[in-house]
């Protein structure tokens, strides 16, 4: 039992969404993360749904802004929102760091250099800790979890779930940044975490990834909006995505949203089905 | 036709949320507002829901944190959503201001002291300025208009409704300071705007204007969370508006939600009903 530090508590369509402190040992600092718990009834157990949030974005902006509540009570289904990166780390030198770098862009990788492989091990965060701590202290069913996010959190749903055959039961994503090594995003997070051996950053990147997959049928659920201002500078490249999957087959729902851009009012119309993709998986 | 300047537009629920800014004649400077429209038929006309936010809030908190757009589309009403004060005026000397007086506190009263009386007039401005302002430039069908609001806001819905009988098809209030006379904020803004002269404050308190009312046959509906912080601090006092409303056999809803707070996560739980509950009355 890790000690967890609870921030706020507000009751929400019969739920409660509630924010919480703990000391992350990957991660070497203190980690807010937010999780929504779908009812008050303490002898019920029910599945978990990560969500991995974007580049500036913390805890808390998903929390206020997508409107999800309303389907993870009515289906049932606890939602974890981590941080996007460590923050505050005593005597680290941050003069790199900038909105898509460093404090609130973790990009979802472990650092291999020197500066930042201390605390910048989001990927691990994610995939091990924070799951083990929310199994650990909360009603949760282990084993039946489903991973989503948007923009660079889209990316780091889709690399999570395709480094981790079975670990979650379904994954989504919201206009994702879907092949970074060919991004500008992309370039400045991996040449800064990794270094500038280009090969290294394939192992972060879902459209290289897709043809390694080796386990369980994965299906992978795309969401993007027509007009969104990240699409047309080229950052997000779902196309690319699209294309490596149909190479080998594997099944991906691609939906183009015309219209829609890369804000949360695009994320929350189109949450509703997100939620019932997943608990069709959870369930 | 005033001039008005687009700030943003984003798609959401097959409409568009918009910002916008006008110069107001009643205010004597800029404002900005929000507004929904909840299909992109530019041959449709639409009733319109005024909200109006509580102490801090702009136009934009409720756009962003309450989730209305969604039954803001299946309802087919236009949301207009204005800033809770004048901002930005210059010369005026602000050094009485704080965050539950002034900038983001204007109370929905015409202030009548000489140094407020120039600007802080959102009660002109709520119920005629910014209805004509949307009649002149947007889908709306003139004279099909609610108004709701919340904590601050649900006071000047509900003092804008009382004060103007059948401006308003209907009226709604999350956890409104239902009887400010009575409470330290109202006391605060009040002798503020208004001076210490406690007789003129009447004209702005829901529980003193039941009894006044006398026009078309109105009802309230007023939500209100049983944990609200405000609450038990007596600034709400919603008990004393609904023993007035008795008394003159005013038809009054008072729906007490078990463990809410007085935050968006507990308009967002409700906002549907309210929904439900003008379109009754706009259609």
């Amino acid at each position: 039992m890790l000690q967890l530090k609870q921030i706020s508590s507000n009751k929400s369509f019969g739920g409660s969404q509630k924010v919480f402190s703990h000391f992350s040992k990957v991660l070497s600092c203190d980690m807010n993360f937010a999780i929504f718990l779908p009812s008050e009834d303490v002898n019920q157990k029910y599945p978990v749904l990560y969500y991995l949030s974007g580049l500036t974005c913390n805890e808390l902006n998903c929390v206020q802004k997508c409107g999800f509540q309303k389907y993870a009570a009515e289906n049932g289904i606890i939602v974890v929102c981590p941080d996007t990166s460590p923050r505050n780390i005593e005597g680290l030198d941050t003069s790199a760091f900038s909105w898509d770098f460093g404090y609130g862009a973790g990009f979802y990788v472990d650092a291999t250099i020197d500066l930042y492989k201390k605390n910048f091990r989001m990927y691990s965060y994610v995939t091990t800790e924070l799951i083990e701590m929310i199994n650990s202290n909360f009603p949760a069913i282990p084993g039946k979890q489903s991973v989503t996010g948007h923009s660079m959190g889209g990316h780091g749903a889709l690399i999570c779930a395709l480094k981790n055959p079975g670990l979650y039961q379904s994954v989504s994503a919201f206009a994702p940044i879907s092949n970074p090594v060919n991004c500008p995003w992309g370039h400045k997070a991996f040449k800064g975490f990794l270094g500038p051996d280009e090969s290294t950053w394939k192992a972060y990147d879902a459209t290289e990834l897709v043809s390694k997959y080796k386990g369980p049928p994965l299906e992978l659920f795309i969401d993007q909006g027509s007009e969104d201002q990240f699409l047309k500078e080229n950052q997000l490249l779902p196309n690319n995505l699209v294309e490596a999957a149909k190479k080998v087959q594997m099944p991906l729902i691609y939906k183009l949203r015309d219209g829609y851009d890369h804000s949360y009012f695009f994320m929350s119309t189109f949450i509703s089905e997100h939620f019932a993709y997943h608990a069709k998986f959870l369930k």
